[in-house]
C-alpha cells in the first residue's frame, strides 16, 4: 500500500528566500505548475467527515508557452499519522487534456463537485525523492504554503520518515523542530473554514 | 450526451465468411484483440438491476509481438430503445499498462468486482464510422457475436439509425430484417445467465 508522509507548513510568501534555501540544501527545481482542482464527494457527502477525498485535477507547466495539460485522479484515505497528513494515496493518469468526461462519469456514479481550489505550486526534489512543493492557493490569498512529502511502501518505517520530514523542514525554514506548527487541513478544509468564516462575519 | 446505438446478434463462429462478407460491404479491418474486462457493482450491488454498468478494460493487439497494453474505464447508463443495446457511454482512457490501481481506487469508494469476461474481438469500420465486432467470448464458449454500433450525439437520430444499422446486420448476414434476432442482453448478462443454468443443472 503506497503511503504519503506528508507534512504541511505555512510560510512566509517570500519565494526568492524559500528558493535560495531550496537550493542550499541540494534540491532541485523541477517545474513550476498550474493545478486546477475538482473535489468530489459522494451522494451522501460522507467523504468530508470520513477524512476521505476523491480528486480530478487539471495541471499544466507555467513555463511552457502551449503547455500539454495532465489529467489524473486521486484517491486520499484518512489520516494515519497524529503529527503528519500521512494517509493511503491512489493515483490515476488518465489520457487526454480535458476532465470533463471524467468527471461527467464520476456524475453519473452518484458523485457530486464539491469545491474547486486553484493554485501555483512550484516543486521541488531531492536525490532521496524527496519531494518539497511552495504553493500559493487563489482561494486563500495571500497565504503561502509549503508541503515536503515522500511515498513510501513500508508502514513500518513511517514514524522514521515523519521525523526526517521535520528534521529537513527545521533546517529549510531554519525554525526550531519544536516551533514548527503542522498544519494538518487539507486545502479543502482550509478554503471551507474560510468561506465560512466570512459568511458568518469573523 | 454520445450514445452508443448498438445492436448485437448471435452469429455462427464461420469467421472467414464473416470476414469475406465484411470486405465485400467495405469495411477495413482495424485489428484483432484481446479484451480483458473487469465489471465493478457498488456496495449494494444495484448497477446490475439499473441496467448499468461500470467496466475497467484491459486490451491488447493479438497480431504484435510485443503489444502495448491498454487500459479503459466505460461507464454504460440504462438502455434507452426497444429494439437495440443503444444507451448512454462515457469512456475514458487510462495511462499506463496495469490496471489493478484504478480497480484498487473504485475499492476504496466502495465498489466490487463482481465478474471478468475474456475475449477475442475483430474490429472493423466503415467510412462513415460504423464499427463492427466479431467477438469470441472465452465464458460462452463456442458462441461467436457480431455487434454494430455508432456513437451519435443527436438523440433525435436514433431511431433512423437503428434502421440503418438492422440494414447493414441484414445485409452482411444475408437474412432478411424481420428474422434478425437482437440479442438485448450483454456479455456480462448472458455469462450470469449461463453460470446461473449451470448450478441450477439446466
Amino acid at each position: 500500500m503506497p503511503i504519503e508522509v506528508e507534512l504541511k507548513v505555512q510560510v512566509e510568501p517570500n519565494l526568492e528566500y524559500l528558493k535560495d534555501r531550496l537550493k542550499h540544501l541540494y534540491f532541485e527545481h523541477q517545474g513550476d505548475f498550474r493545478e486546477i482542482d475538482f473535489y468530489l464527494d459522494s451522494a451522501d457527502y460522507s467523504f468530508a467527515s470520513q477524512d476521505k477525498a476523491l480528486r480530478v485535477r487539471l495541471s499544466y507547466d507555467l513555463n511552457q508557452e502551449n503547455p500539454q495539460k495532465k489529467i489524473d485522479l486521486v484517491f486520499k484515505g484518512p489520516k494515519i499519522d497524529q503529527r503528519s497528513k500521512t494517509r493511503e494515496e491512489i493515483g490515476i493518469q488518465i489520457y487526454g487534456e480535458n476532465p470533463d468526461d471524467l468527471i461527467k462519469l464520476f456524475h453519473r456514479l452518484g458523485y457530486t463537485e464539491i469545491f474547486q481550489i486553484n493554485k501555483n505550486r512550484s516543486h521541488w526534489k531531492n536525490t532521496s525523492g524527496i519531494n518539497i512543493t511552495v504553493d500559493l492557493i487563489d482561494e486563500l490569498d495571500p497565504l503561502c504554503y509549503l508541503e515536503v512529502e515522500k511515498v513510501i511502501t513500508d508502514a513500518q518505517s513511517k514514524d522514521k520518515m515523519v521525523n526526517e520530514l521535520i528534521e529537513i523542514l527545521s533546517d529549510l525554514l531554519q525554525i526550531k523542530k519544536e516551533d514548527l506548527m503542522s498544519e494538518r487541513r487539507s486545502y479543502l478544509e482550509l478554503v471551507l473554514k474560510k468561506e465560512q468564516n466570512i459568511i458568518s462575519g469573523q
